[in-house]
């Protein structure tokens, strides 16, 4: 019997989720037991706007292109569905017979996976609902790691690799801030740059660490004195010790959205407010910032092949479980080996997924400004290689 | 006979001035002609601090490794030599007996290759003294373009490629602040993501032509009304009708450099500001805004193989004009086929290129906020093939 499935996308955009929106096609398309595949425009927003697309004919050609195509290929959307708003996207489940839905999204996506599967469940309806996880802030529990990570961290890789040769050349202070608001992982990631002694990032501030604005001075003084350079990874979310973001602590007009969550990406004010901060207390020394904002998620020639992979097949994995009979679960994946590295993929109940944060493991960190070597063997394979640099 | 050569590197780094440094270095070894080769530590810097490295005998995997390698190896230097700084260079190469001095670097530095070259003269030394260009900028006169502008210019398209997907996945207002002082070139690079109708950049300013912030608003406003978001490309340094940088006229608190340069650089002030501008015109709608900074010129998964290739013969056509017996000069790429395209180089002088900037012709712009379509058939075999994408 034929049956109609829905795929949505939703949250900030990666460089694979993609890679999982033709897996997802692939796969229901390969196993015969659905006919209509409907992609949905913008998530959750245009399936209560009635706005689907039918995908289950686009030919093999352009589904390759669409796999390497960085970005949400069906628009993305921001919003949460309340009660309510999952009533309307479970009505129109019910008006188009859909008996497949897989949110493509972070931890918020698989709560709604949850939400609209509870509403099917109450009413008899037989709904399969599965959450195919991306993320390139790598923070959903119960994965080694996410989708959409791997590529984001190969991009801060190579940009700290090609940002301390650059620095090495014309030494001075430099401050890279990199995504991430509650995990550190995007910017442990640039630890991948340190090639030999001497190499930056010489000192990495995570937001799982109370940042200390004096001590981060002194780091900064300490190194550009035993170095005569310092190049610093900063994530965008840093607070304080009472949780008070240090964009808000240095500057006095940011700008916060409908959660109340202060605006950290698509501004350089934290860079530059921690480049005010050294430019004064250390005098003369040039003192520059970046911030590597969305550049970091999409970047077309930066993207991981075991991510594309990985991405790919934990779409697989969740159609898979759909079609054997499961009602629900997002995709975990594990290491299944460590050398060669090798992936596996199984299925984890929503609610593990569900609005939790998993933040950068005490043991990958070093004091209070560094990575430990045990985060480099857990990230090196997912990012592949790197250009060698040679030095003079 | 064996003589003495001098190579050295200046000004911002690029991806592909190694490229220069080895092609110089392959190119004296395989004349026979001499038999010590010093590299100068940062620029013109390490010639009057005695600071010189030895390069004839670096084996061919290290120098095929160096090639590759972003960033100046040498380290560099952004000193401006006067009368008597030269003099100091030129007594440096007089206690080495120089014969053949290589700099690598943008205008200024052809003008201190002929600074030291008179100072040799006058005193009947023989020396030949040849600059290799290199700018991201790509404003040296008397070049089809200029090596390292290729490579940055790739990762601005590739940039943009991305973000334009990402912005249209998630809808808003999106300004992206690229490097350019004077020359609009790499801002103008851009208009490469533009695969398809609708496709951003929407918007682009470059510095040739005045600013005027009701006009952006409006464009910005028009834009977004008709097309439902708008991506917009903005050179660092836009200034109005009266030459004032934009970032001056919108901030009250920025850093000039020692030549009374305001800092474009390493900060996202000018980004900000414009972001504030239209989130107050604009209500409502999501603005976020992201400078390229310095990952533009270093990233070393955009370098264009083109501009390798081509860094790398610039140099050895300077080393061989040198050979040849030409006193001093510079080397201009000329575009010596259309299709398929070939690279000629020749000979031009020092006076052609010192102190002057080339800035974007007026036949590549459009009206005030877009690129001809001339442009793009200059820049496109440059930068080599950029990914396919596929839409839904």
């Amino acid at each position: 019997m034929a049956h109609t499935a829905v795929i949505g996308q939703s949250g900030g955009p990666t460089a694979v989720i993609n890679q999982s929106l033709v897996g997802c096609i692939e796969a229901l398309r390969a196993s015969g037991e659905v006919d209509t595949i409907y992609g949905a425009r913008n998530g959750v927003r245009g399936m209560v706007e009635d706005r689907f697309v039918e995908l289950q004919a686009l030919d093999s050609q352009r589904l390759a292109r669409l796999a390497h195509t960085p970005s949400a290929a069906l628009g993305s959307s921001r919003d949460k569905p309340d009660a309510s708003y999952a009533e309307k996207i479970f009505r129109a489940f019910e008006k188009r017979s859909v008996r497949y839905f897989f949110y493509i999204g972070g931890n918020d996506s698989s709560d709604t996976c949850r939400i609209i599967n509870e509403l099917a469940a109450a009413q008899g309806y037989d709904l399969r609902s599965f959450h195919i996880p991306k993320t390139v802030d790598n923070d959903l529990v119960g994965s080694d790691h996410t989708p959409g990570f791997p590529s984001a961290a190969r991009f801060v890789a190579a940009a700290f690799t090609g940002d301390n040769l650059d620095n090495q050349s014309l030494p001075g202070v430099k401050i890279n801030v990199v995504m991430g608001r509650h995990a550190g992982f995007l910017t442990a990631a640039s630890v991948m740059a340190r090639q030999r002694a001497g190499d930056g990032p010489h000192l990495i501030y995570v937001p799982e660490i109370a940042f200390d604005i004096e001590s981060f001075v002194a780091d900064v003084e300490r190194t550009y004195r035993e170095q005569g350079r310092c190049q610093i990874a900063v994530s965008e979310g840093i607070h304080d010790a009472n949780e008070t973001p240090i964009v808000t602590t240095l500057a006095s007009d940011v700008e916060t959205d409908a959660h109340g969550n202060v605006q950290l990406s698509g501004t350089g004010a934290l860079g530059d407010h921690l480049a005010q901060l050294i430019k004064s207390r250390m005098d003369g020394v040039r003192v520059r910032a970046d911030t590597f904002g969305y550049l970091q998620r999409c970047f077309p020639l930066a993207i991981s092949e075991i991510d594309q992979r990985e991405a790919r097949n934990a779409a697989a994995k969740a159609v898979e479980c759909a079609l054997a009979g499961e009602k629900d679960g997002s995709i975990a994946i594990t290491r299944a080996s460590e050398d060669p590295y090798r992936a596996g993929f199984e299925r984890i109940e929503l609610g593990d997924v569900a609005a939790k944060t998993r933040t950068l493991p005490e043991e990958w960190r070093r004091g209070s400004n560094d990575i430990a070597d045990g985060f480099l063997d857990y990230l090196a394979p997912l990012i592949g290689e790197l250009p060698a640099v040679e030095h003079i």
